[in-house]
């Protein structure tokens, strides 16, 4: 167990708790969102808050499970030998990632046979995406198990880009012009924001992640772009469904 | 109490967190479903959203008492001498069991006596097995008392597998061709994870079960019957529910 300073561990316990305040904010914005747009985008708007909700969660079982790990007395950190569960974030991704494109997809109202075969694609890629992980992250080592679980992930993380840009890209372009970057900026955020998470699977490999500092890092990291890929991207989300549902609102 | 490895609790621990997060997004989900569904499918949606309301309360209830049954400290593993408490499974099923048979019947829509009086037969059959299974599971022992009980608890889940396939069979090739395949998929659904049940429960006259390794296996499979037999299930129900609205709306 690693000693971090008792700054780094409040520096990771603040962010933990901003987290916890802006996936709730989040959540409860976009359920309210449902009420103002048309019949059409409420699925969207309900999946986004499920996604901050369900962050919410996992949020403050990390922030309860970092509590337990370290004690701050008197300025003196011990670690009480809990081990910080890292896994909370696996779990959480197992069930937000995919509602993550799936979002993104209600928002873009393709047609009924398109929309569950994309999502099934994509969401299905993006559960194996993060089953493939899971061993090489609680295998604890940084060897080559962690390498293999890693490279495997990789496998579908490369097709839902791939597929973002390609055959998703090109549905894209056949969206209303008035929200079409709202939707090339949503699609470009969660790829920006996902490239995140790999680099930090794989940095053990190259820096020496041991220390304290490198710890907080990385737990700050996560946080900012879980922050970026959920609540933010949920935001243009809803961006999108209102001005569709003003020109659609419109036409009818 | 036997000792499991610190990886196989919180491999437990991680699978019950994510039933709890998973159980809470599909009650949210449902819950919202309601308004997007017509007035006859509203009470199976309320329904659906119990069913996995109920199963967030005790995945809650069983979290707590396995973080009270193990205490893994600087990776090593001692039971507390607080027992875990299996029976939280039964008192869940023998609400819910009932409730997702309910829930079906419900979105088949059919006549008020039929629907009434399969709700009943269907509905109390599910609470008897559940009832009967209870004495064998609480027994501990690997004995007849288990034998026993368990084979009775099979006559009602024999009865209502075959109701499934024959009187609620032949109502289901009277829905409306849209949603046939749904409503035979939410069926087979049904049975397929029902089956896991009473697979585990008398798995322990096969093999020995009183590895870590096995009480591991059991805690996170009954994990995904129940999130199958609830949530997903559930997902089907809405579907059904969303088709039949719509097309019982064109035609009006």
């Amino acid at each position: 167990m690693e000693i971090l300073t008792a700054g780094q561990i409040s520096l990771v316990y603040n962010a933990f708790s901003f987290g916890i305040a802006t996936f709730a904010a989040a959540t409860v914005f976009f359920w309210f969102g449902r009420s103002q747009v048309s019949h059409q985008y409420k699925t969207a708007m309900t999946i986004a808050g499920l996604v901050t909700f369900i962050a919410l969660y996992h949020y403050w079982r990390i922030f309860e499970s970092w509590g337990q790990a370290y004690q701050v007395v008197g300025g003196v950190v011990t670690a009480t030998g809990d081990v910080f569960n890292r896994a909370y974030r696996y779990v959480d991704w197992l069930l937000t990632v995919p509602l993550l494109l799936i979002e993104l997809i209600l928002v873009m109202r393709l047609s009924q046979a398109e929309t569950v075969s994309k999502s099934i694609k994509l969401g299905g890629a993006a559960a194996l995406m993060i089953a493939l992980g899971y061993p090489g992250e609680v295998s604890g080592g940084i060897d080559s198990t962690r390498l293999i679980w890693g490279a495997l992930s990789m496998v579908p993380f490369l097709y839902i880009v791939f597929t973002l840009y390609t055959s998703l890209g090109s549905a894209i372009e056949r969206q209303p012009v008035a929200v079409r970057g709202l939707i090339r900026l949503a699609r470009n955020l969660t790829v920006v924001s996902w490239f995140f998470y790999p680099v930090v699977y794989f940095l053990p490999f190259v820096l020496a992640l041991d220390g304290g500092t490198t710890i907080a890092a990385v737990e700050v990291g996560y946080t900012i772009a879980d922050i970026t890929a959920k609540a933010v991207f949920g935001l243009v989300i809803y961006a999108i469904a209102v001005r569709k549902s003003e020109i659609e609102g419109a036409k009818a």
